[in-house]
């Protein structure tokens, strides 16, 4: 199952956050848009393409308006990509957002990248001011696109979410695989 | 003087218009917004940067909704970009929006760009769905910024003009240096 | 019929030199290692890669030992790229190093393109010491293979020519199909 | 102290060996040219453009004529680039060519970076047929200058080495801080 267009985003399931004091929740973020990029550290589009157009997204916008979080997605040579090595190369390309490390599942795929429904890195999600997905990229986007889609999640002015919205939530929430943090 | 943001842009004044089979005025493209890349064909920022991003523009977004129109106002070698020269340059780099060829003026500043007063090549005027002139850029404008720019005028829905607006646009149209085109 | 590989190359046909007091001649270069770049100021190739890949050459290598001529070879839009346009050209994207004008030919195809046996724009020809063409390209080079290959000729002592060089000089020349300028 | 110009460039000290069955020596590749790419995989640089740059040469030249080696330097960060990070970068970049991993040192530098005095990452290291070393650049050289350079080792003859060359790699080998391997 995926993280439906026009729901609520349940917040991604993390094992540790970098480049921030505290833990970041996509419901602080309300009133903001909130860009998602997912990634791996050694995935060269991730590396060439998704994280330059990220830190580019957080220099072009104000930080009011619009939120950028990183989300490591590590699906595949999981002993290469441990958090030492994300430390370092966050460190090295100069990536100042908050980056949330996302929760092993049982199996090779991450929790958050389970419930969500991503089909590899780079992954882009955006979400309007009161957390509803509206976009879900896999792969390149150009500039020019992704600038008129944030800004067309500017122009909205955020509506409260009603008692459906948080009940659809809640249910996508429990849907995932992943909802129970290993124990370690 | 110069365009003012926020006011009616007046229309260009033309001595002739390519890739398309009748004049264009902003007065019919009311309703959507419109992006006007001015430049020169061999100004190198415009072949390099400009005229491209243009190209990216009229493919990204619905004819419908965004318009770009291209101006070429040449300041300096105008005989090295006559005419003939621009249809060959517009035909091998597949540049096939509307090009208005900016009505010399008496000097070697032609008068769009003077009424304008654009400062150089390119230089990159967006109006909003009323005409209005809502960004004026001189130079490189990066994509990110540029997409954000057009969606949130698309954003806007469109006002009818006030008797006012028509007023300020007669009278910046008057005072532009060149309404009457040279004898010659 | 075309230059061949391993043969002294044929002085080009020029209707005017760019850049210079005096016209060049490829017998006065003997010594060095010649790059001629045959473009056309409207080609999108020839400004995108291969002329500024040209100044590289020009830049990169000393001119005692590398010497950089292009070529401005007309093949289609005559009237679009006459001297003034191609003089304001070269100002623009200051392209310095001499530039030829192809003696205009009977057809569309110019003298020393027909000679050269070019099949378009960019061409690019790289003639040793003694004057001998060793390569030929059409379309884009990589600064890695072309420095190369001018380091390889580079790294040959020049070999005075011998009679038979000569003969076949002139024999190429004579077989041209534009020895004399058309007329008009 | 650093490796010289002109004299037989010492044997890298070398940890382990990635993309090869066996061991490389220099000593082996006597006869080709032989390029050494020193880098860390988390240097943005060596990412962005001195690896692919390697790539390029491992392509554009016969591996019978020049050869290109890797070698992981890591002077910063060492827990985050260990080896089986390494080997998961090889794999995802589609590097190919051999890359030793420079043997640990006592401090942060590793020995074959202390010996061959390598200011940092990228550094290109360019040795002729003989094993002398010709080049030691330090960050981007452009692919023109890179391939003129190779090419010019390329035309050089090989020359057998004097007992005085021999003698000189010995010494140069015994003068590195690094010899002897660190215990742990």
């Amino acid at each position: 199952m995926s993280a439906a267009l026009g729901r609520l985003l349940a917040e991604p399931q993390v094992s540790s956050w970098l480049n921030v004091h505290a833990p970041v929740t996509l419901s602080a973020l309300r009133g903001r848009v909130v860009m998602i990029v997912t990634f791996q550290m050694l995935c060269p589009g991730c590396v060439a393409h998704a994280l330059p157009q990220a830190q580019r997204v957080a220099r072009s916008f104000a930080a009011s308006e619009v939120a950028v979080v990183g989300l490591h997605t590590v699906f595949e040579h999981h002993a290469a990509m441990q958090e030492v090595s994300l430390r370092a190369f966050l460190h090295e390309y100069r990536i100042a957002f908050p980056v949330a490390i996302d929760q092993p599942g049982s199996g090779a795929i991450p929790c958050s990248m389970q419930a969500y429904g991503l089909r590899g890195t780079p992954s882009l999600l955006l979400i309007d001011r009161d957390g509803i997905l509206r976009a879900h990229h896999f792969g390149e986007v150009p500039d020019l696109v992704l600038g008129a889609e944030i800004a067309g999640l500017m122009a909205q002015n955020g509506v409260r979410r009603t008692s459906e919205d948080s009940a659809m939530s809640a249910s996508g929430r429990e849907a995932s695989a992943c909802v129970r943090p290993p124990a370690d």
